[in-house]
């Protein structure tokens, strides 16, 4: 039949593209990290990080020893497997001894980054009081941690940007996407951030990778933290081409700023929509002087 | 062995940082009302007042009956459990007739949303109607019924409004983040909108708690109705701290428009970008003066 | 007993509305085009475009042949499904001569894509390397598809807009409120897009229905390529009301281009935050003039 003929067609089209276009398949090699599978990941992290919040089960005194042992062990398993593919897809001509080696990294970076997770959770205490503090709206602890997206954009991010300095490839990116998607925050996981941040709202704010953020610093939505334009990219690889902010520094909405020499001192306040590419001293106040308007 | 000591340390690590600090964690406490059951419960509420939109079993003159008590019989449960453990949160001392208290009032609430919905989709009538004639690309109710994100978000808040206005803790909140998730849209729960309100793209917008907005009013994408910098998080609490739209305000795309005390006159048009902090009269239009260009 | 009296009456209730309000209801209606069957559907052409990258499944030399052609003939039908019944939603008085013609052009069109995917890729190989050559960050063309806003934008909507010119109501534009719900990013499903191109960040990204864009344009977080204020949505409706971008365009964060008959010439950039409502020839550098700040 007809129908039959154009999509058995149609279906020899698809395949002979995947040979002819080897760059966007991944079909002979090594199998990816999938997203679903970072996303399941995430999801278990953050179950840990904040016992209680996120999931159906019952945890108390008797049984929190077995929940939380049997999670780290199959975050364990999981977390290395989604490593060793990670490693592998960077170097897919490796032979039977590298891949023995990447299998041994994959499970040290496991039980490494479970190690951090006590650290982690000390940090975010600081940000929960930060969110607190920061947002007359906030009612509770238990509000915060389960409604804001600054909040957990923050928590995902300290725990890529372990996974970054571990040098795990692409798992970290990933991460940090997968939180994009559900908070409109977009944080590169190489970014430093200090103790006691807080993000308001946030949608759209955007932050890039060798951004360097002191403690008790404050951003609202729209505020981007990025590099002048680029002219080569290898040129600008590895440099430091996004901003300094130093301690309890507040932006608000929509302010950009720019460059990696951009150092903004300790205290200072940049207010909504001010564009910025280079340093102020401590303390400044940086405003945009009243825009003119016309009143019809 | 050497793993499996390491990951037994790892997890004693963090249990023991569980004990550390209590106010993350909800290990013995309440239940929470879990993400996942808020997310339920919410798309429950969008197939009740959008029936046959986003579900895929079949709804006739025969059967409708049966699905919606069904449907709603379901929602009075689930939404009374939420509600329940809400409160439970908020006081976590409570003795068993308080606990009884607080289980009655979760019912009458649960029944009492239910009774509201006739009236919720009284408004969403008129929304949608506002998006067909706010959008020329819009090109039937159906179109804008499943796909536009601003009558999503409408929908969503015209709910957790009214679960905010009972006094329900957390719930509301939790909604309007799970929409500000798929929307890019951030309405605090507490915002009192008029009929007829109309979001065209929406990504980014952000409406605080105590935004006050008449009939008739259009808002574009990045639009902020937020606070003026907040001094101390106590002497604010309450107070209203965001702006008052009247009647048929528009308000371009990235218009910033701050203060409980700033209002914006009926019939007035803010331009796009526009930064206000005090009020206008009614029938203004306000534009950025024509901002200088460089041409190079 | 009394609660459930109350249950009853507010069942009642939200029937009755049902009989009231018709032109929110899909009761009687022909089954709509849902979101989940959309969402889904998404999801296996974007599978079908990037094999390998976001199931779990193992594609070889040896399988993929049945793992693709058993991909094809699944999508062939719900497409077709899909496409049905938004041509029935359009059209609800059809006869049974018109439902199979309908369900003709239904198989038609789900055919049709399938051949166009091959052309479709053709294209993304290209969208791919740019956003390699855009961001001295992206690290690897696997890291660019599995974590890129941007990327799995310009997918979606390559394949949407095959469906829009193909004259499919709906689906199209649901295709790309999925999308913009996971990236932030907003791009009518009518927009015509060239070679090479790539968003940055993307956020709050904003491309009305009848915009062009030439090849090798590049666009940051925040750019609306919008419309003029509407006077009537019927004169509006059809005619050209977004800009042109011409080859090689930079667009910076947050600017703002409006107008049908705005023409950005070929190799212009467009600084950050600039609002443009005129065209401006090729080779043109437009930015701000140094906005006043204040320092205190």
């Amino acid at each position: 039949m007809d129908r039959e003929r154009k999509l058995a067609q149609a279906v020899e089209g698809i395949l002979d593209s995947y040979r002819r276009h080897g760059n966007i398949n991944h079909l002979e090699a090594t199998a990816l990290p999938s997203r679903t599978r970072v996303t399941r990941l995430l999801d278990e992290l953050m179950h840990l990080v904040f016992p209680g919040y996120f999931g159906e089960e019952n945890l108390d005194e008797l049984t929190s020893n077995y929940v939380v042992g049997d999670r780290c062990a199959r975050l364990f398993r999981d977390l290395s497997a989604v490593c060793y593919r990670a490693f592998r897809v960077q170097d897919q001509e490796c032979d039977s001894a590298q891949r023995r080696d990447m299998k041994q990294r994959a499970d040290e970076i496991s039980i490494g980054l479970l190690e951090l997770l006590p650290g982690v959770r000390d940090m975010l205490v600081g940000d929960v009081q930060a969110a607190l503090l920061g947002d007359p709206a906030a009612a509770s602890a238990e509000e915060v941690i389960l409604s804001y997206p600054g909040v957990q954009a923050i928590t995902s991010h300290r725990i890529a940007h372990e996974l970054f300095k571990m040098g795990v490839p692409m798992l970290p990116r990933m991460m940090s996407e997968v939180t994009h998607s559900r908070t409109g925050i977009d944080i590169h996981p190489g970014a430093t951030i200090g103790a006691s941040f807080f993000i308001d709202h946030g949608t759209g704010l955007v932050m890039g990778e060798t951004t360097q953020i002191g403690a008790r610093v404050k951003l609202y939505q729209g505020v981007t933290l990025g590099a002048l334009s680029v002219r080569g990219r290898d040129e600008a690889r590895g440099k430091k081409r996004h901003p300094t902010l130093e301690d309890e520094v507040t932006i608000y909405a929509g302010a950009t700023i720019l460059g990696g020499e951009t150092v903004i001192g300790r205290g200072s306040t940049i207010g909504g929509n001010v564009w910025l590419t280079h340093s102020v001293a401590p303390g400044t106040t940086v405003v945009l002087d009243t825009p003119s308007l016309l009143f019809k």
